[in-house]
């Protein structure tokens, strides 16, 4: 099952892409009826980043990422790597060289359900990367993952070419064929927001906004 | 058992709960007898807040922040909102929407043992929480809570109008009828401490400082 | 096995433990064959602390900050407190007086597997702490430990006069005997990255700089 | 706060109490309202036992068992102590001698937010043992806790005296003053499962016995 | 998203799942090339069950069980249950009555990761349970969610009719598409076994019996 | 630093490990000052066991049990091996093959804090197993390690010919030169407490046995 890289992925428009960057994840993942967030402990190594881009997938070992070296060459401009190792691991897969080969691909970002080293040479450099753990330990290049197939990376289901977004809220994933139609439903979503957020700043209740009280009555809610 | 809000709850003077927040939660941790810390993995969405309030309470269905809307009612300024699920959770309850008609009725913060998102959101509007985890998880409005009820937060038992103290270190409660009494001894220790502070600057040991040495030896502790 | 002081231990020439926090855990850690690292859990309370120190060991009980107190005495310029409690815990052991105490004496920093508190003052102090819980429970002084003993810390093995070199990234220790040989190893480990990033800024993939495709095409690696 | 011994403490009737612990924790929960279970993590040291017994508290420091004597001397035939440590430890506070002792007192077991040890004799004594940790870890006796004052036990507020009911499936307590009140609601549950069983194993649906299909319909539930 | 219920689903040969669950966890999983493992926080609440079958997958909002009831009318003899939550959640969504109802419907376990309750009952029922906790936590029947549609699960996805194995050693799932050629290696795998088993057994090494001794020494291991 | 065997270590007499064996984890923690206890995560696969012997260390990479082969050829009757991996892992490096192999040699059990699977296997064979997870995900064989090099395993220090001594409160690790004392050390123990068993059983209080009274009196403890 290992051992396998796919060359060719179809990726969503980048305008697409871009697009549900600056909707976020909540608004996203939202708007995608409440689907494809990754696990909580996915965090962003350091505040402000807010990214979307293509997904070139990793399945590697445990320890081992040399997959990655693999995965470089298959990038292009508005992707980002994602990596699930095949059973539980934090160990340090990426640092400072490998984020500088991908950055220079056009690489906007990693997701990584594993570790990652040298977070201060890459919030130097601006290349964001969301992790379940930031360990220096080192990986080795001894075993054969794969490229492009089909993973579960922090709970998520995700193929090649789905849409990532991260912010500081977290990871969500968007599959490919869906970019168009979540996008028009996140800009939808906050297209709305706009008005709400005005009157609630101005006192107005939610639950007289969003018409509550008589819900909450036949429910059975006992004011005392 | 659920499905109550209660309206009316006493609040400690203002005046006290405002000097509590100057003392922090270390000092009023150990000025009550080391007790009422929340449990370490509170940790707040952004560093620098420094808050006190009167706790408004909420317990809440797993992945269910109806009752939220229903507290915000409920709010006067200088009070928090402390919310605790019925069983562990850590779903995003709480994000921008919530926290502008909470800022609008002068709440000033969340302390919640589960989820939060929005948090870029939330920090430019400097709006403080404590939470178990950033996760973007949206919620649903479907089953009752309670509100102003005695809940467990986060292993501390907390009952409305107590005095929440956070910041940096963590949470501390502190049970309102006993606010003025804490406030006095940690306002006493922090008298203290600046003596303390410029004899250790200045080299003073602590074994000195303090008189240790003689029950260390007792104790039997040995110098090879 | 407890109630054990030692008073003198040997230490690391300065100039190659100031050389070992210029070259950072990751490079460390590699330049000792990938050991030496404590765990993942091990995180700095505030970013952009690069330290490098000899182990001042302290084994305490649990909740009990008493010999630190004793460890303090001990201190020389240039240490950094390294303390493993005899079982779990995650009590705050260590705020800004301790610290304020430890930097009179020249002391760098802490590594504490359980918790800190006071994280504001730390910072304000540049008094950078590694740890495992920020949290401010109160300790008390009841039980004796040992100072200058071989401790297990965050899964690490480390012996009094041990180098421990901290930032960002965590925290590993170099057994003081092999610090200049692991030095050497470091830096020219560091000679050849500025050639490499350069090269991956440039393009060149490391497939081809580190000449991978012939094993990868031997283990059997499927382009498809 | 702490120090304090409360001699006298009252507690419900042992018919109630005996009645609870036939049961059960899941239908005793539910009879509450689905109130009072102890968090997941407290899991009992052998399968089979089904207990209930007034609730004995002692509120100890970590890694300090000094307080476990104190509270025997108070125990009472049909007791159960329930221990929580003032900060998160899973030390072995407890083994074969303390409930050699205990049993002698006529206590019927140990619910213990910490850890647990020499569980080989303890099976055989047949004293059963809900705890967070099995852990060989020695304690101290050197700080005071309290005993018989109001704890909060693996996420429960629990006071002296209330009912606590413990099997295979977890802890749960029950208000002294509520307790007559839960085992009449637990006994309805009780009288209703029987036929509701029997139908269920006839091949009967839920969807049917429950009446759901309308309100599944409403809520726009889709057959494909 | 959800409110789905896909009535029809394809399933493997039962004779094929009948051979997969005689193979065993360890030996599928390997025997697909090491895949299709859950999580190893997935365990059997009592040990000895050895099951295979066709999974009818449920995803269900966190602390709502309503789903099950609607999945059990699906049941068709020899599947197995498989409930996602859709964010994590550890209530006891699953008790003896629903097992009442889903043994009579020929169903052969449940695979959950969330809790389970009742495990007293479960046991003697012999209706085996793999789950995330045991936990008495009662849920509520108010929010929709779906049933046969691909989840992912204790972070392995899982589609309808994709054939479940487990064991003492955990759960594991093969892709339907792929059982038959799945158990031709498993059984390939156990007749390989047997031999393998008698020589070691008889003091052969595997050092001789793999031939590792020259690729461990071309590696550059070193006897000391 | 991998890559190495040490083919020749020290064991200590085998007497004294097996009465060890008889004293149990426990005893012999509390007899060696309560050092040695390895992490409560520990935990043994099946009940009932209680054994000790000489370890012999493995040291391995994350997902890779090729030194277990190695190690097994170093075996000799009355070994333990004791296996850490490099960095955190819960793959299942052990299954009923290498147990039948190192049991031809006189094995006496595993410690690996890691994974290990065929449980059901082991269990009828009576190896014991104490370890992390039990978990069926399969390793390689593609880097290497060491053999009989010190380790942490578990939060303890290991030695190549310590002695490990495990039941079902978890495992201890004795110093190879202090075996022959820690015995006599655990053997007056357990002289001691048949006696203070019998006392306790007949009502005599541990206040009462140990004097406690008094120095709880002058340490501030009030009955009310």
């Amino acid at each position: 099952m290992s051992g396998i890289v796919v060359q060719t992925i179809e990726r969503a428009p980048i305008d697409v892409i871009d697009a549900l960057a600056q909707c976020g994840v909540a608004t996203v993942h939202e708007a995608q009826g409440r689907t494809g967030l990754l696990a909580s402990h996915m965090r962003p190594i350091y505040r402000g980043a807010r990214i979307a881009g293509s997904a070139v997938t990793i399945s590697a070992p445990p320890g081992d990422n040399w997959m990655i070296h693999v995965a470089i060459e298959l990038l292009q401009p508005g992707d980002i790597i994602v990596l699930a190792p095949t059973s539980p691991c934090e160990d340090g897969y990426f640092g400072d060289l490998l984020a500088t080969s991908a950055q220079a691909r056009g690489c906007r970002g990693l997701v990584i359900d594993a570790g990652c080293r040298d977070v201060r040479d890459l919030t130097e450099m601006a290349f964001p990367v969301w992790s379940k753990a930031i360990f220096a330990q080192g990986t080795v290049k001894n075993t054969l993952g794969s490229v492009n197939v089909p993973i579960v990376c922090a709970s998520a289901a995700i193929h090649p070419g789905d849409v990532i977004v991260a912010d500081d809220d977290g990871v969500c994933v968007v599959p490919r064929a869906k970019a168009a139609e979540v996008l028009k439903a996140a800009q939808a979503r906050e297209a709305n927001e706009g008005e709400k957020r005005a009157k609630l700043a101005a006192g107005v209740l939610g639950l007289d906004m969003y018409k509550m009280r008589e819900r909450l009555e036949k429910e059975g809610l006992k004011y005392v």
